[in-house]
């Protein structure tokens, strides 16, 4: 039978899924976060000898490349459902000052590490790799902090702030850099053309959204067909996704800003708890095809190529990661709030750090050359990983020690 | 950027969604089934003049071809979740023959039809279009019997287990004419082959099918991982999916199959309401693709290419497939059964009528013809489309006309 969709596609996406459910699996039992485990079992079966996901084509089917897509833009999406316009802007002079510090400092350290390890790339590709440091991945800091019941803490919510801006900053990063690369030449005029798209993008986006949205939905929640709700937002955070990679950003920068524009006052002519009807109408679909994105980065992650080069550009960009973020929370204002709490929750790049990696893996320079080498792509998604893994840890630890500090100190006040 | 998926995609697929959400919505007010909007909605798109869908490339694109088939498996996956394989063992005897009628007479009066209008056609095109009219829509049959409340019926049990039967019938005919269709002669080993294997896929499917699931359930429900048992079921209707694409039959009989398959004793382990849980999983996965299915199924009309010939075709073909059913309701075993109320209720064609002109679109002979006219396919689409629309208010007149009858005759016993 004619069909547009090999067989042996379905059957690589159903192995994706289930390969992800499993590495998910053994990351909980570790007490780590799934995501991680999700991208172990990537790397698994893309370093498989001889394996038939190789004779597939590897990550390179256009297929599952789509699902894979599809999947971080709805993830993306659905983080920024957890966040609206008007949060951004309440914890935004509290915690702004830790988000920008806290993109500048492991930016800068990771060019440096970079430039000492790596005398013969490319500036754009030092300039991605310091920016693959600024990412914070709000998932697993969140996750954390309401695991140890500190969500409510004053350090959780300027870290959580904090988080949340460092996405749209680093998406914004994300599309500089990008362009960068795949021009070639960090052109200051070009840098700074790319940054106002994006920033008017965005602002635009949520001004123009938040009148258009509240239009869209009063209107659709007319409509009796089935499970409305829940389309015309998916179709939404498609539609501004298109819209961002239009405008030269990754399809990511649309979707998050979809999820930030959805907010109860948006949805309220669909009646009480609309919002929680789209999380919950979004999230099977996340967890189908946001793992196909995970599996996909982690078969990109190519062992072969890691060697003492790429083993030292490790240890620098983890050192350069966890100095940077840490130092990004001496930039929170008020007293009364440790710093190095803040700092700590900072740390973990995630699933923000992965994007970061997986775009890298399909960027081209002009010369045809990949942006990055198999080492130190490597090197980049093991950062990521390290980070990742060490932050619940070291924020668990600091958060008991304070509070037990306090105890002993305060009394049984 | 460079990325896998073009912007202009990821803005269709967001069109394709909308579009079907308020065709859906038009149907609804018309008390027509929403897949009929959202067919319209997609014949609407497709013939828009200078369209910029048709700039896309139309319905080829590889993305949206796969959102489209996905769509589709994982609908008669939703489909085939809603019986078992029990029950289908259970209505066997009593509805057996009427589903067999239902595939043969529609199928021998379409061919007939065919041979008369089209007298210059192949005779796979004959077989195809005889085949088509051999569909019964499970979906739209019982919503009307539910909208009506008479789901507890004799006729409605007959109705219900004969369409399921004819669903498994249905695809194995459909897989036969697809593969007569490309090979191109009507071989009478090809086709005694490929209803063996259709036939041995469909049961060695369910029979270790049922044995494996329920081992691979006890072991997913170990899983804590988040939404597992969703994930697990997806990959399930993937992987059998291209079994039986592998089997040289159409992909959504092994979706189907899967969904066969899972029962609440399979999905025990999970604990109860396990089922329940997998159909709110896929729900919303399907609400966002199927409608892409018949959007894109919609665009593949070309309304330019309706002349008289198609509009004779199309007249003849309504008749063969309303006899051809109607007539299929005296095979019922059994008395105080109303045998036109069964025939009736046989009628709609819906989505699986529409799955067979959909697969029929993308058909190419061996000559590298495609396998039917424009004129021809949407002379078939519209066949489907006038039976869908003509069995609810038909079986609704049947219905309180036997009602009304009984109660009179049975004064207020």
């Amino acid at each position: 039978m004619e069909h547009g969709v090999p067989a042996i596609t379905w059957a690589a996406l159903a192995l994706m899924i289930v390969a992800a459910k499993l590495g998910g699996e053994v990351a909980s039992r570790l007490r780590q976060p799934p995501v991680l485990g999700e991208l172990l079992a990537g790397v698994l079966l893309g370093n498989l000898p001889a394996g038939w996901l190789g004779a597939l084509g590897g990550t390179n089917d256009v297929v599952i490349a789509f699902a894979a897509e599809l999947g971080v833009m709805l993830l993306l999406f659905q983080v920024g459902l957890e966040s609206s316009v008007g949060e951004m802007v309440k914890v935004a002079p509290r915690a702004g000052l830790v988000a920008v510090l806290g993109v500048i400092f492991p930016s800068v350290l990771g060019i440096g590490a970079s430039r000492l390890v790596l005398p013969d790339a490319s500036s754009s590709a030092h300039l991605f790799i310091g920016a693959t440091l600024c990412a914070t991945s709000v998932g697993i800091t969140a996750s954390v902090l309401k695991d140890l019941g500190a969500l409510g803490s004053p350090e959780a919510r300027v870290v959580l702030g904090a988080a949340v801006i460092d996405d749209v900053l680093g998406l914004v990063v994300l599309s500089i850099v990008s362009a960068v690369a795949t021009t070639g030449a960090v052109d200051p005029a070009a840098v700074g053309r790319i940054t106002l798209v994006a920033v008017a993008f965005v602002v635009g986006a949520l001004v123009i959204g938040l009148g258009v949205t509240r239009g869209v939905y009063r209107f659709a929640a007319v409509l009796r067909a089935p499970q409305v709700l829940g389309a015309v937002s998916i179709a939404l955070c498609l539609m501004l996704g298109s819209a961002s990679a239009l405008a030269g950003l990754a399809p990511i920068v649309g979707a998050y800003a979809a999820g930030l524009l959805l907010d109860d006052v948006s949805v309220r002519p669909f009646g009480a708890g609309g919002l929680k009807k789209i999380e919950d109408f979004v999230s099977p679909i996340v967890a189908v095809f946001a793992p196909i994105f995970f599996v996909r980065t982690g078969m990109s992650v190519e062992l072969a190529g890691l060697g003492v080069e790429s083993l030292l550009l490790t240890v620098l960009l983890v050192v350069s990661a966890l100095a940077g973020k840490i130092v990004c929370g001496l930039g929170v204002r008020g007293k009364d709030i440790d710093r190095l709490t803040v700092g700590i929750g900072m740390v973990p790049r995630g699933e923000v750090g992965l994007i970061f990696a997986g775009v890298a893996a399909e960027l081209v320079q002009p010369d045809g050359k990949p942006l990055l080498s198999r080492g130190v792509h490597a090197a980049l998604v093991a950062t990521v990983f390290i980070t990742t893994l060490a932050a619940p840890p070291a924020l668990a630890w600091r958060i008991r020690a304070r509070n037990k500090h306090e105890t002993a100190g305060g009394g049984y006040a």
